[in-house]
């Protein structure tokens, strides 16, 4: 079960604490369908459907398939196309996960326009076998549409122009779009992105899933989880983490706390920090308000930006992910002659120690002035991951409803795409 | 030569522009060393002397004996003793260095406490062959020391006591400390970090070259490179770059963009923009004041971000950091009947649709509300880099300087260190 602590934050609420009648106002929006931008609350009941209709079997399937094709899966997306999968696979993986050997290695494409980057790709992928994995909701984003006509141009120099059709694997629209009737023509296998359920809340569709299950994770058990965690996160209370931490930021946010830093001490929960940033950035940044989010890899940032949390402006909160039970065991070596003097550690746990830096770090920060929320899952694993994914997107509904905005659109992201469609076709 | 364009701040900045006098005045209590600090102040001429007293030639020789010793460098060290060279084999490497055949891999140890990254990175190590680099000003950062524990049973183990003393090169301080005690009994190769210079200044002595060194970079070609750089920017003049940076960032944050994003369109840079973050907050985040700094990985955080940095809270200011001579080239391939209609790119280079994509991001910010500024050097190459880190630093130090803080300090960074050692002794 996700556990929230919300004590680091008492000494920095407003008189009165977290508004949870305004958190069950808009809980009862995100719940009814009667909040701006409803029409996109589908990923609330994702993990069901995708169990229930057969979609999920769809992507056991076919991850079974390419990892039967080869040693690589190419994933072609950009936003919320990329960062879920990524994410997932660097935390219940590890962001080293390609250098592991025996299992399908995941490279992505189409979030840059670089050629370098391109161009290292192509020479890691050398002669290995490999598909494609094309994610896009229409087919009209520059940055993977430009991604695509690379990989299939290496997929059918490779394979030839009839064999790399059933290499490619494209994640779309069910109903319309560009990429859908490049799919149909070419037939292309197809999964469907949901309706109602816009990119950042993808995650725990086939545009996470199918690269997820590529990589070896068990989205079988992610779902299941993500349902459970659903269940939970639904109950109108207090009690409900999800309220508690969109009362306690927002409560923070109008005393002045404007930079919310997501801090976890594992680094593989590097992208994880990426997904939430884009989740929360995407969903709040309207309207002129919404707290600007940013990560943190502890212990290294305590190095870095240390120095800043500590005694910098007191515009700070701090939301640090932590993970209950450790997945393996290290222990500090002795040292002969004591010459670091650290042999009163040998023996113990890096877990335990690690566990004693959090404590340690949490009462310097609430010394200095900053609040200190934390949530708590069980394990760095499927369940784990779901229950974070859950938790996240149910707290950011709620905390965008709190603050009037629709947490769904996001006019602002198209202001770019239009300036570059108008240059590309000028220039 | 670092250009530097502050014209996309000038709708922003109050009557009267940058302050230049400042400027002028925070220079010249940094090339005078008699600001507060100055005796920390020994970057300012770190390359000439890295040059001069041998100590270049001593990294260089290490480096090539590092490389015939084994396909493996393990780096350990936290804080300014980890970013720099991770940053700098990142942005002229790769990000998937350890991934090319042929290479001296570099992996780093020591600024986590996290057991599953340890327990991953003997198992990447596997049974190659390997050398340590362990970089601590005194050896009394729990990170690295622990770090190092690991890594000298790892080489003990594998090679015997003896033996695995050939295999460890130590960077240390010049005159006193644990590290250095510890190193002198053990009759380790030992590199001095040099006097007065700062963690987060260092990168450019043996605590950054070496790593980079055994990753295949040409270090002779940074230091004069940055000799060069740091040269041209002692002009005391508007015409400086760095003047230019310090004064329209002051300016901009006075005017309430109290948020810099530090962004890139290379995903290679993902790492200096840390090592900027530390830089900046580290110096800078003190006494109640300074500009929070951030990163981005542009486009991948225009699907992510985007929304926030157009329609979001106007106390954001963005930084650009350009390579005007792309490396390598790649063509949009023609696609036969056109399916996603861009066929009228194909044939065009994507560096430049990539300038194209920065152009039209930066109108569409600038139109949005947000500052765009940029500095650009010529090529993500030894000099390039060299020219970076000089522009930052020098900058850092001039703009530390203008709000009258002390650049060169941290006493915020030993407050969680202090509680987590009486922690740990106690429990």
């Amino acid at each position: 079960m996700i556990r929230f602590d919300i004590s680091g934050g008492a000494d920095f609420f407003s008189a009165g604490g977290p508004d949870y009648a305004a958190a069950a106002a808009a809980h009862r929006l995100l719940a009814t369908g009667t909040g701006a931008g409803s029409e996109f609350t589908g990923w609330t009941y994702l993990p069901r459907r995708m169990a229930e209709s057969g979609e999920l079997k769809h992507v056991l399937a076919a991850a079974r398939t390419i990892r039967s094709q080869g040693k690589v899966l190419l994933v072609v997306g950009a936003g919320g196309s990329y960062l879920g999968a990524r994410a997932a696979i660097e935390l219940l993986r590890t962001p080293s996960h390609n250098l592991f050997p025996g299992e399908t290695e995941v490279y992505f494409l189409g979030n840059s326009l670089s050629p370098d980057s391109i161009n290292e790709l192509c020479f890691l992928l050398g002669d290995k076998d490999f598909s494609v994995n094309v994610i896009s909701k229409s087919g009209d984003t520059l940055e993977s549409a430009l991604g695509f006509r690379i990989a299939k141009s290496l997929l059918e120099r490779k394979y030839g122009r009839n064999t790399a059709k059933r290499r490619i694997y494209v994640t779309t629209d069910a109903n319309e779009g560009m990429l859908r009737d490049y799919a149909l023509a070419e037939g292309y296998e197809m999964f469907p992105m949901p309706d109602g359920v816009g990119g950042r809340f993808s995650v725990l569709s086939a545009v996470g899933l199918l690269p997820m299950a590529a990589a070896g994770i068990d989205v079988d058990k992610v779902v299941s989880s993500a349902d459970g965690a659903l269940r939970d996160l639904s109950l109108q209370s207090p009690e409900n983490p999800a309220w508690q931490y969109a009362a306690a930021r927002q409560n923070l946010y109008r005393q002045g706390r404007t930079i919310e830093i997501l801090a976890c001490y594992e680094p593989s929960f590097r992208f994880m920090a990426e997904w939430w940033k884009q989740l929360f950035g995407g969903s709040e940044g309207k309207n002129g308000i919404g707290i600007f989010p940013a990560g943190a890899e502890y212990n290294a940032d305590l190095h870095s930006m240390g120095q800043y949390i500590q005694d910098g402006p007191r515009t700070l909160m701090e939301t640090v992910v932590r993970f209950a039970t450790p997945r393996t065991s290290c222990k500090v070596p002795f040292e002969m002659g004591d010459p670091d003097k650290l042999n009163y550690l040998a023996g113990r746990e890096f877990a335990e120690i690690q566990e004693i830096a959090a404590n340690a770090v949490r009462e310097a920060h609430l010394a200095g002035g900053v609040p200190n929320l934390s949530v708590t899952v069980d394990c760095r694993d499927e369940k784990g991951f779901a229950e974070l994914v859950c938790f996240f997107e149910v707290s950011c509904a709620i905390s965008a409803y709190m603050t009037g905005v629709n947490p769904f659109d996001q006019p602002g992201a198209e202001a770019y795409r239009k300036n570059m469609f108008r240059r590309l076709k000028a220039e």
